[in-house]
Order: structure tokens, then C-alpha cells, then sequence
């Protein structure tokens, strides 16, 4: 059940197909394939445009119970389910994020899934990939210039120096640029004013081209971008500054999705990549509602657990996009299980039952979660090579005590074959038609009333701790006309509470909200709740001062 | 003569071939092109060693007199006389800078040549290309971030705070970010220190990557970066700080020159573009090596006028890259000419054929200095509507004088055809062999004596001024054994002089020089005389504000 190769030699030694005989298997032409290398492609936005009249396929959102530092293995899980999928004949895609530079180079190595579930060509994917990123960053910087550039040169919208919102983005972990005095140096340089730089997948940018369904749409969402707030807090827009048109020209190839392939040669859409905290954390809008017209399954992932990944995509996503999920996958290990019942991660690799069975409440509840958006859920057990027959079966029976199944899966060691059991119960599922897609709450809640309900049937606090100032701020921006908006939850992914040592299934706490922030374009208000980093540091020792290429050409220290 | 089309309307009609048939023109097989989209593409590092044995082309340098706003056309010449070799039955291709998105987006508006000599596809060109200047910046900005993130853990280096030398950089015009205060916001987010952005243009990696011969030379030159000095005055060094692998990786696919074509389908390698002050404002190396073993004539230019462009892609270009031009042709107009002459912007559309005259005067200093080299020059008048019959032959006259030949040239408006008679001369030029190039100073020469060199020789300068600190600087550099390194001139590009309204051929000038920087990985030693900006502004009203996606899909504003 092992292998002894690394990810990225499994990933190295992959019969790559060129990116036309992947495209043509879902009926696209090669002159509306833009190639980038011979392994990657951008679906044009004519050949998207063509596909308005089809019907869709089938959505399936894997999901996962709390994250853990044992790993569960999302992204493999949607590799493999999707590879799954196709291996018993059916028509699947997967759709998943993009990586963000950052990580990569500080502490935690790129991966596109792992061991024989994977997309390719993982090196690029964990770089420059088809350059989207960057463009977000110079369509995220060129509006910043011109908020400074407008005040410089006589500030016609009465732009409050003090009150502007929208910081810079570099795709770099830089924890230098957190905070910042600019606009030095004297008359030249502008007013001297506070700011600072977030990691580039926090941009709002990157949250509305994820959001927007085509070109005009996400030009419309750049120009709702508040960058900040006159003397009478009336919202200054990036419309007001003039900026959207160039934004959206910066953006118009990065709005078109990108195709690879997993190690199996199917088909992978990889676009965008929000930030699971600030923003809602799923790969893009249009990349899923293109696959869904090409292929009969669709599995995509949501970033963090279920209780933040899940509801966003739910009540962000599926709500705006007009998508509905017709099954759930929910991803667990029997060592992520173990830690959520209490053992240290000293303790992962011996037997446990006891703490297996005790960890199991964390899947439950995520299980019982996802019960109220009506779509059905079975659970995955991503398999270790350390876990233990009696470990599997406690989670089964747990499972099957709350009406659903936990399938094991071995697609990290077996590919396809190790998820042709999983691939069956969720066509199955999906087959049934049982699922009737609703979100949380309607739009027309009021803000604060969105909030509790996402505390009190998600994270089974008891109250919502939120200041006058909170609850005042809300008021105004529904008196503004933003109270339709949905909620994103920015808070600790450990854990359904905003205390990440708060593992399992914890009741009695309440969620103190310490912020709220209005993503107009984007189409949300992020409730934030404890501390929450917009950008990342490098550790003591990052991961770049290894990365480097070999003797033979080879890219090493990335993986 | 005229032709009543746009840049950009002439370029969309272009009939574009697939970049895989120009790159078979050059015998590049498709598997060594890596293609983005149909119309670019990157030749394969593996492709250009294979060339290692192969004999070189010949090189014809573009070169112009000192710019004025009136325009003298030397991306358009360069393309047209591309053309033109090809048009009389030769093998040749252009090599050409890659544009930064920067000044797109703010004054000048983006341009690949003009008229019909032109480089597509023309939006992709102004815009991300093939993404290397964001590669570029986020090479540049990992540095920048371990610098901070090595003093944040402990500084073993011991790095002075107060003498980091290396900025940050943006492809976006913004000078907000000119000067600027970061690490603020308490212990968490490091040391408070000054600090700043650069346009990515004026990056040093924008250097090192346009003079690196290969991805060893690469990673040998970024470790050789001085990022600032300890207390003692010793260099810390990229290397010191483990980033030069990492950057590496980031640039590899930066690395590989990419390949488009002219609006005649003939080939384009336009690759890097440093700014041709604070660097020296030539494409990348491996460029035009890889040109030169693919095609009999390769045409480069080279930024600003010749008194900086032509000297430094002289002096250290070819000397760094062991290259040799074989013929130089400089583009003058009538109406550059004439405000050369003393005539101001609003007398440009009247006859006058004494301005042209004295205007003359600058056109034969870069002549003289251009002998110096070594390597035969040639006249290419850009025509104008506007010239008249009169005008021209002024300078014909003039240019007889001076031992060479003035060549009328129609590119702008009939494409090869208005180039042939130039391609005539540049081919009987480099068949006579005349040329014997060679630097203008030997790499033994002490770093003062250099800049006295180019001063006097090419400026006409009587002196340099040079206060004490300065000169003891470059006699530290010596002893530190940085003194075989070329010189790589910043000052003004409108006048021989530092001032940039003494236009013509002045005399009697001094040159002061305000500042010495070490560039210790491109390999020269900046002399700053005069302000030099390495962070633009954008105008009141920046181009930006009018670029958008018209409703039948094209970008608008851009050009």
C-alpha cells in the first residue's frame, strides 16, 4: 500500500498528454485553447461565451471536517474522486484553487494534491502558473496608484487620507510591508499618509474575478470597490477614481480559466485562489460553471473546514453564481480524528480507538452542518498507511449512526482504483436527486440576524459578541443598500469556536466579533473574529533558502 | 504616402502567421517552443545550447541622435529595416525590449514600433507578455523580504539597517511608494527602517537577467547582489542571505527569450528591457546570441540616444557578451533635427531648412563618437509627412560630409519597401567588413578615469566634478576588486550635457557626478549625474483612465 516516491517524482515521471487532447476529450477546439508550454491552456472567453444554452452537470463539493497539523488531504481527495469518477466511466472534472507564491517560498512547500493524486505540471502551478496571480497584483497596485495619483494632484473626490481602505498586495510573504508609512520625501512624493500590503490572494481584486461570471460583470464589481471614505463617510469607489476599465483590461486574460491535467490525464480546471478567511476561499465562478457545461461531474473543493469552507461556498458562491451541489464529500483521517480527540501529534502514529471515537464529534457535527443546505453528505476516509483496521471501522460505525456512509479511500497510493468505491457512492447519491440546494439565510436578513445564524446553527455559539460601533456599522451599510449581502467569516480554521486549541465539538461559547468590512465589490461583508493575517511572515528559516535548480535541471526545495 | 489607418487598427488587421511557423523559419522545431497563446512563445533553454558550436549572424545596431519630444522612430526603424533585410532575399531578425506596464498605464501609451513596422500582437506586448517583469518583481521582492526577515530572526549577518541598499520594486508607476517607512506596527512586524520602491525596470535583477548568458551566469549574478553593508562597511550579499536559488527558480522561465513576429511575418525576439539609466537599456543577451545563431543579420537598438544608448550597449553589452557589431545605424528625423536646431514644438510643421542645418550639428557628434567604436554607421532618416524635399537633402548633405551616407526611409508608411535602400547599404556595409570594433576603455582602467573617458570623449565634457566621497568610493570599489567593471552612465538623455535643454552639439560643459552605486551582479558601476527617477508618478490624468474593453471586446486607450 505504500510507494516509495515522492510527490514530486510521482508528479516528475507523469505521461503528461499535450493540453489539446485533454481540451478535445470536452469537445474544446484547439484555436479556443490559449496554450501557455504544452501542459496548460486558457479556455477563451468566446468558446465560455458559446456554452450559455448547455445544461450542466452534476456539482460535487468535497469539503473536510476542522484542519489539523496531521493533514486530511482535500485536494488529494478531489484529484482522486475526480480520477474516480472517470475510471468507472463517467465524464468528471475537478476545479480547484491556484497557489499563491507566497507559502511556497516561506514555510509550508506548494502541492497540487499528493502521491498518484495529483494535477500536472505541479512546478509551474506552484510558480508563475499562467500568470494570473501577477495580474491581479498589477490590477490591485495600478488602483492603489491611483487613489495616491488623485490626491496628489488635487484630491477632486475629498478623499479622506485617514480613512482609505484599500491597502497594496505583493504575492510575497512580507511582513515588512504590514505596515507602512508612504508618500515620504516631501512635495513630490504626495501626503505622508498609513498604509500597508496584503498577501495577493486577500485582494478584493482576486475575490471578484473568483465571483464575476464574465467581463462585464467583473468590470462592474471593480467599479463597486470602496478604496475608502470622505470626511462625511460617504464610500469613494474605484469607479469614482476611474480605474475600473484598466483593471479590467489588466485582468481580461486572467478572467479566462486554465486547464491541466491530473497524473491520469483528466481534465483539472485550476483558477483563482481567495484567501478561506477575508474572502470565500473557492477557485472561480466561471471555471466551475464551464466545467459544469463540459462535463457531467464536477467536483471542487472549499478552502478550510466545513464550517468555514463549505458555508462560504454555499452562502457566497452557489448563492450568486445560481449553482446547486447535488452531493457533499466531507474528507477525514483517522489521524486528523485522533488530534481532534485530544492526542498531540507525538501520539499519531499508535493505535487509538478511544481518541478516534472521541474525535469523531468534529465529523459529526460538520455532518449535521451540512444537513441544512439539504444536500446530501458522505464521508471519505483519506487512508494513512499508519491507520489501524479497528481506527477505519470506529469511524464507520460512528458514520452510520448519523444516516450516512464513511468510504475509505487509497488514492494517495492507488489512484483511481483507490477511490472507485467513493465514485460510486456519489453517483449513487447524485442519481437519487435527493439533494435540494438551499443557503443559510435568505438575502433580505438583516446583517447582524445573518451573523448569529451563521454562529448559531453552524458554530453552536450561544451569543454573537459584537460592539455598538459593530452593530451601528452594519446598520449604516444596510441603510446604504448593502444589506443584501452575504457574510464571510473571517475566523480561526482550528476550530468551530475562535479559539484554535478548541478541538471536536465544543459548545458553550459565544463569537466575539472584532471587525466588519464592506467587500462591495466582491459582494460580501467579512464579519472578522479574533486576529486574522492578511499578510504572512517568513519563517526563521524559509523555504527559499533551499529552493533551488539541481545539476540536471530539476527545480528542488519547491515540494 | 499616408495611410489613414491607427497603430492599432494597422495592427489588428495584421494576418498573423502561428509562432510555430516562425519559429520553423528559424529552424526551431515546435517542441522547443513554448507557446503563449498562438503569437508568442518561449525558445527552450535546452534548444539554445544545442547552438553552442553554430557560427554568429551579423549584428546592425539602431541607434538614434539625443530624443526629443518630437520622436525619431527607433523601434520602428530597427523594425523596418527587419523587414527590409528580409525583403532583399537575407535572413534576419529584430531584437527588440520587452515594454513595462508602468508607463502604459500613465502618459506614453504602449508601442511595439508604428505605422507599418510594427511588432505583434501589440495589446499582449503593452500588457503581461509572457509574464517575465512580474517574474522579475517577484524575484526582486523575495529578496527584499528575506533582507527583513533575516534581521527580523536575529540578523547573523548584521546587516546595518540604516545601509540596506536594496529597494523594492513595482511594475506600476507610483510615487507614493518612492520613499517610504516600513516595518511598523510593534515587534511582531520587525525593525522600523526606510526604505522604498523602484519601477521593476530599473530592477538590478532586470540587469543581470539582460546580461546573463545562461541560468548558471544567472544564479551566479544574483548572489553577487550587494543588498547593503554592515556596520564596518563590508557588503552583504545576496549570497550571504541564501535567496540567490530561489530567485533563480523564479526566473527561469523569465530566461528563455520570446519569440513574435513583424506585421511581414518576419521574426522578433524581444526580450528584458532595463532602463537604460540606472542600467543599460539593451534586451537581454540571450536574445540576441540565440538570434545571431539563427539568423545571417540580427537588428538591436539600444535606449535613449547613442551618447547613452549606443555607449553603454558598446561598452558593456558587447563587451560583457563578447559580441561585435558589425554596422551602426543611427535614425534622425527632420523634426528632431530641428528642435535640435533651436525650433520649439509648435514650429515643427513650417520649412526650415537652417534649423535642420544647425540641428545637424548633433547628429554629427554621434557620428564622430561612434567611429570611436570602431564600427560603421550609417544615416536612416525616418520620414514625415510633414518633410520636405529640401530638408532632406540638407542632411544628406550634411551627413556626406561626415564620410557616410543619409537614407530616406518610408517603414512607417510602406512597411519593407520604405527600407530597402537602408537594407541595401547595411548589407554592403557588413559585406565590406570594415568594422574593428572595440570598447572605448580597457577593462584595467581605473573607475575615475573611465567616467573621464566617456565624458570627455563622447559627452565633449571639459571635466567631471567629483566631490571627495565619490572618489573614494570607487578607489574602495577598486580595492574591494570591483574595479575592472564598466562604467554604466545615468545622467539626461535629451543633451550631451546634464542639462536637458542644451540640446544641439554643446560645448564647454562640465559633468558632475552626483552619486556612485555598486551593481555588483549586472556587473557596472552607476554614475549618477543629475536627478535620476527610478520610481515615475502618473500625470493628472493618467492614460488609465481611459483604457477599457470597448463593447466589441477590443482594448481601448492603450496605445
Amino acid at each position: 500500500m505504500t510507494h516509495s516516491l515522492t510527490d514530486i517524482e510521482i508528479a516528475r515521471a507523469a505521461d503528461k498528454k499535450p493540453i489539446q487532447e485533454i481540451g478535445a476529450r470536452l469537445g474544446i477546439p484547439d484555436e479556443h485553447l490559449l496554450p501557455f508550454g504544452h501542459d496548460k491552456a486558457k479556455v477563451s472567453a468566446e468558446f465560455i461565451a458559446s456554452l450559455a444554452d448547455r445544461p450542466k452537470g452534476h456539482l460535487v463539493l468535497v469539503t473536510a471536517i476542522n484542519p489539523t497539523p496531521a493533514g486530511e488531504g482535500k485536494t488529494t481527495t478531489t484529484v482522486g474522486l475526480g480520477d474516480g469518477l472517470n475510471a468507472i466511466g463517467k465524464s468528471a472534472a475537478i476545479c480547484i484553487r491556484e497557489a499563491s507564491l507566497g507559502p511556497c517560498f516561506g514555510m509550508k512547500g506548494g502541492a497540487a494534491g499528493g502521491g498518484y493524486a495529483q494535477v500536472v505540471p505541479m512546478e509551474d502551478m506552484n510558480l508563475h502558473f499562467t500568470g494570473d496571480f501577477h495580474a491581479i497584483t498589477a490590477a490591485h497596485n495600478l488602483l492603489a496608484a491611483m487613489i495616491d495619483n488623485h490626491i496628489y494632484w488635487g484630491n477632486a473626490q475629498e478623499i479622506d487620507i485617514r480613512r482609505i481602505t484599500f491597502r497594496r498586495v505583493m504575492d510575497i510573504n512580507d511582513r515588512a510591508l504590514r505596515q507602512i508609512v508612504c508618500n515620504l520625501g516631501g512635495v513630490a512624493n504626495g501626503f505622508p499618509r498609513e498604509g500597508g500590503f496584503d498577501i495577493t490572494v486577500a485582494s478584493e481584486v482576486m475575490a471578484i474575478l473568483c465571483l464575476a461570471t464574465d467581463m462585464a460583470d467583473l468590470e462592474r464589481r471593480l467599479g463597486d470597490i470602496i478604496v475608502g471614505y470622505r470626511r462625511d463617510r460617504s464610500p469613494v469607489t474605484c469607479r469614482d477614481l476611474k480605474a475600473d476599465g484598466a483593471m479590467a483590461v489588466l485582468l481580461q486574460q486572467a478572467m479566462q480559466p486554465n486547464l491541466v491535467q491530473t497524473l491520469e490525464n483528466n481534465p483539472a480546471f485550476v483558477h483563482g485562489g481567495p484567501f478561506a478567511n477575508i474572502a470565500h476561499g473557492c477557485n472561480s465562478v466561471v471555471a466551475t460553471t464551464t466545467a459544469l457545461k463540459l462535463a457531467d461531474y464536477v467536483v471542487t473543493e472549499a478552502g478550510f473546514g466545513a464550517d468555514l469552507g463549505a458555508e462560504k461556498f454555499m452562502d457566497i458562491k452557489c448563492r450568486k453564481a445560481g449553482l446547486a451541489p447535488s452531493a457533499v464529500v466531507i474528507v477525514a483521517t483517522v489521524r486528523a480524528l485522533k488530534m481532534n480527540g485530544g492526542v498531540g501529534k507525538d501520539g499519531l502514529g499508535e493505535e487509538n480507538v478511544t481518541a478516534v471515537k472521541k474525535g469523531c464529534a468534529n465529523l459529526g457535527r460538520h455532518i449535521e452542518n451540512l444537513k441544512q443546505f439539504g444536500v446530501p453528505a458522505v464521508v471519505a476516509i483519506n487512508h494513512f498507511v499508519t491507520d489501524t483496521d479497528a481506527e477505519i471501522e470506529a469511524i464507520r460505525d460512528y458514520v452510520r449512526g448519523q444516516g450516512t456512509e464513511a468510504i475509505l479511500c487509497r488514492h494517495w497510493a492507488e489512484g483511481s482504483k483507490g477511490t472507485e468505491a467513493l465514485a460510486t457512492k456519489v453517483v449513487q447519491i447524485v442519481e437519487q436527486g435527493a439533494a435540494q440546494f438551499a443557503p443559510l439565510y435568505p438575502d433580505d436578513m438583516p446583517l447582524f440576524e445573518k451573523i448569529e445564524c451563521i454562529a448559531k446553527r453552524i458554530y453552536r455559539a450561544d451569543e454573537v459578541l459584537a460592539d455598538v460601533k459593530v452593530r451601528k456599522q452594519l446598520r449604516d451599510w444596510e441603510a446604504q443598500g448593502y444589506g443584501h449581502l452575504p457574510i464571510c467569516m473571517a475566523k480561526t480554521q482550528y476550530s468551530f469556536t475562535t479559539d484554535p486549541n478548541k478541538r471536536g465539538a465544543p459548545v458553550g461559547h459565544s463569537l466575539p466579533v472584532r471587525e466588519v468590512r464592506l467587500s462591495a465589490g466582491a459582494g460580501f461583508v467579512v464579519v472578522i473574529c479574533g486576529e486574522i493575517m492578511t499578510m504572512p511572515g517568513l519563517p526563521k528559516t524559509p523555504s527559499a533558502e533551499a529552493i533551488h535548480i539541481s545539476a540536471q535541471g530539476f527545480i528542488e526545495g519547491l515540494f
